[in-house]
């Protein structure tokens, strides 16, 4: 117990020791209210996972929609290294379209699952404990014909009778399953409980032993990271997580935490990760921006008080011997890592080598088109860094496959009068559109004026502003949720002009609402026996 | 285990098993960066948990400066019901401060604390073990002389070795300490080996049985909350812990997060607290709101997706059966318990009965100020509900005594040429000033056109907008941290213009950091022998 810092990335453990991180930020952490992230999205994120060093991706639930299977399946062929998992319910329907998704992946995943806790059982798949004994035997049988890596989930599992689960899990092992996770669907657990769950179940069904065990917590009552390490204490050695802790509800166990306990506190325990923890930050920042949802200050690992020098304020404690409160460096989770400074003056070719650097290849157009919003910026701000970059570039993946496009807008605001707005657009037609409108302040106005012009009926349901840099001439990344053509949608934009970011997010939102739709409709066209999924998942 | 909700308030648990909340918000939590609470907040706040049941309120850290003191004696005067507790290095200085600023609350304590781990003895207090027990002897016995309630704190205990924390906290309890608090300073434990802590602890010091023990934990690992539990578990009573888990770094216990897990699972423990926890989510809110440190979405418990059906979406498990994906009622967090709607036709009467619904009694010419912001809000808004008065009567509490005041802006922008914008301030003379300014957007040109105005230099570190409730006519929050007069200090403002809640957090701003260095102008002028504590505390 000396408090010194892990190094990073970790000297090897012995398999035994090895846990695997099972990210599930695209599938749980997706299924989050107004989270929409494109397929382009989905990859990139997919791709910074593999460079993380992240075990298994699950990357979707492929029946759920042809936009989730058509990410799954992208994700199949373009992420190298992790296993590429796809989610499906015991139906045959489920599994094929999950397999389908997947095949064409190095290493592909079936992952099936079905509840086991008699309130499950009873509300919602308003069946028998029989049926659910003979839906699994099925599912994971059919999936073990089409693949060999079969991981099977008993679903509210910590709510169920143990004997029950203990003979579908022994049912799942003996069709071929070689991952059994036990998820706490709800977040009910706790500690001490989940560790008695798991000596039970194993005494209980003992080919349990054969196979890799894997926990699945939420964070209702604040312990998914602590009933996922008491799991691991248990035997278990794959964790499910997501970046940032997203997922339903509370979210899941944070991969983060969970990543940086293991590898800070080995010593205890002697478990570790294969994770290379200086891509922890940069992460993070993603899955924030693509999805919008922000992580609070205090936040463990990513906040931004983290690290108490992160904060400019510099305790004369840390200043006399860093240890004396802190157990972590804040360059093993990637901060402090940008030194990447650009300017007005910078060229094409410093923009690109820098752009590599950050593990973003921009060649042809698209650096045309980062390089024009770079110069944009750079004549704002003086001096623009590695999160600047990241941010420009983040918006530009985003903007590529628009229906609506800003041209420009004009606005006055005023404390003594009512504030107009007027703005001009580029429609999925081709033709430029303008609207003009008053409103509660000059967001209001904007956003009337693009309904104005666009006619297309949107209710704003949320509006966040986070700035990506401190300091004066720091670029503004807002994000707006809002319901049109039917659905929720989010969209974010960039800029160091408020006003600028907001109309930008709105027009994002509204292509994203758009394009939703669209999706769905071809869904409704292409309806088959499959039903919609009537659960969240694990 | 039947996954059903708890009641509120909770029925009577023995008193072997009754866990005491000891609210740290205002000390650890305030200690976070950029916080700066002035007395009229602390006092709110203090308010409020009191509403809310906590048993101790940890309301500052006197000796630090003379704002702190002044805080810390108005919540003795002010407020009833919990303990009111002052922190205290072993300094005679610091425990004589301590007990000048909790002498006159109904029940005061006195919280004194030293390290006992090498790390801290060597780098932070460069001292030997023997100077630490004699400290901490002189300490206890001075604070027991002057208080009748005195809780020792050995800090960095799970870093400390245990037979040297046994012998300090013996001699804490042999001079008379009757609470006995065992930090993880630096969030640097796992649950087992913390309880393993508790139990050589006692082991050693057997006299630890007659006194109460405590557990303060931070989050740096994620684990604040189960190590919190696993300290209760091995024998501890109070929790310190802070609203949304604020706190140095990563923070502190979440309260609400504690206070739910051992309401909701009661039947794994046995163990409770006497909060009535139907205002935690007002109580998040409100520090939320003074500290501008906002909750994540998937924040457990206070965050807005922490229950499924508050985010819009009704999965269909959840209409089905609640308890199918929920542990807990949104009703028993005091969600949904908003009915209050009032509009533009509503009179004096009905905001301040509503007010008083509210928890806030609102009189004389602080309900005409209150009255006419709620005009104004109500003139731009259909229906104003019951978090939009909490905002606009919170954004009264804060602007009452403001050095600088906005009188009125008008600002241009476009996407086709640079913003421009007039500002027009009273300043501290009494006088109007006006001034003008170009910027990068319109915020920045407004903020520059402030600087222009008042001829203050100040740097914009940090802006953040949400808003108060969802929907087309929402009021935007804006949380505004800058650097002048020498110091750190953040504002906030709301109004439905995103720009003018701006102008008004950058003017709330600049007078906080005014009056904070007239604070520090009066601390140094009374400069005494006590020097600035350089430790943050346990």
């Amino acid at each position: 117990m000396d408090g010194s810092t892990p190094s990073t990335p970790a000297s090897p453990v012995p398999d035994a020791d090895r846990v695997h991180i099972f990210d599930t930020t695209l599938r749980d952490g997706e299924q989050s209210p107004g989270i929409s992230l494109n397929v382009q999205e989905k990859v990139e994120i997919a791709q910074q996972l593999a460079r993380l060093g992240v075990d298994v991706i699950e990357a979707g639930f492929p029946i759920t929609s042809p936009g989730d299977f058509e990410a799954v399946e992208a994700i199949s062929r373009g992420v190298e290294g992790p296993v590429i998992c796809g989610l499906a319910r015991t139906h045959k329907a489920d599994i094929d379209a999950a397999w389908n998704a997947i095949k064409d992946a190095e290493r592909p995943r079936i992952h099936t699952f079905i509840s086991t806790s008699d309130i499950h059982i009873e509300h919602q798949l308003q069946t028998t404990r029989e049926d659910v004994k003979g839906q699994a035997k099925a599912a994971v049988s059919l999936a073990k014909s089409l693949c060999e890596d079969v991981e099977f989930s008993p679903m509210d599992a910590t709510r169920a009778d143990v004997e029950f689960t203990a003979e579908v899990c022994a049912i799942a092992v003996a069709e071929g399953a070689n991952v059994v996770n036990i998820p706490d669907t709800v977040g009910y657990t706790t500690p001490e409980e989940y560790v008695r769950y798991f000596q039970r179940l194993i005494e209980l069904a003992p080919a349990l032993e054969n196979v890799r065990l894997s926990v699945h917590c939420h964070d209702d009552l604040g312990l998914a990271v602590a009933n996922s390490y008491a799991g691991l204490l248990a035997g278990a050695r794959q964790v499910e997580c997501a970046v940032n802790g997203i997922g339903e509800r509370a979210g899941n166990c944070s991969l983060e935490e969970i990543v940086m306990l293991l590898r800070t506190r080995r010593d205890e325990h002697g478990l570790d990760t294969a994770c290379d923890t200086r891509e922890i930050a940069r992460t993070s920042r993603m899955v924030t921006r693509f999805t919008g949802y922000a992580v609070q200050p205090n936040k463990a690992i990513v906040g931004r008080n983290a690290f108490a020098h992160e904060s400019g304020i510099h305790q004369d404690g840390v200043l006399k011997e860093r240890i004396t409160y802190e157990i972590m460096d804040a360059r093993d989770v990637g901060l402090e890592s940008n030194s990447i400074v650009l300017g007005k003056h910078s060229g094409r070719h410093a923009l690109r080598d820098a752009l590599e650097q950050l593990g973003f290849k921009v060649e042809g157009n698209a650096l045309n088109q980062a390089f024009r919003r770079f110069k944009e910026v750079a004549d704002k701000k003086k001096q623009v860094t590695a999160l600047d970059l990241e941010a420009i570039v983040s918006d530009q993946v985003r903007s590529s496959s628009q229906s609506y496009n800003l041209a420009w807008f004009d606005v006055e605001a005023s404390t003594r009068r009512d504030p107009h707005a007027t703005v001009c657009l580029r429609v999925p037609s081709g033709s430029d559109v303008q609207g003009e409108s008053g409103g509660d302040g000059p967001v209001d106005a904007i956003f009337c004026a693009i309904r104005a012009a666009t006619g297309v009926d949107s209710e704003l349901r949320q509006y966040t502003v986070s700035a990506v840099t401190e300091g004066e001439d720091a670029l503004g990344e807002v994000t707006v949720m809002l319901r049109a053509h039917g659905r929720l949608a989010s969209g974010q934009g960039v800029a160091t002009d408020i006003l600028e970011a907001s109309a930008r997010a709105y027009v994002r939102a509204l292509s994203n609402a758009l394009e939703g739709a669209a999706v769905r409709e071809a869904e409704e066209v292409a309806a088959d026996a499959a039903s919609q999924p009537v659960t969240p998942g694990p």
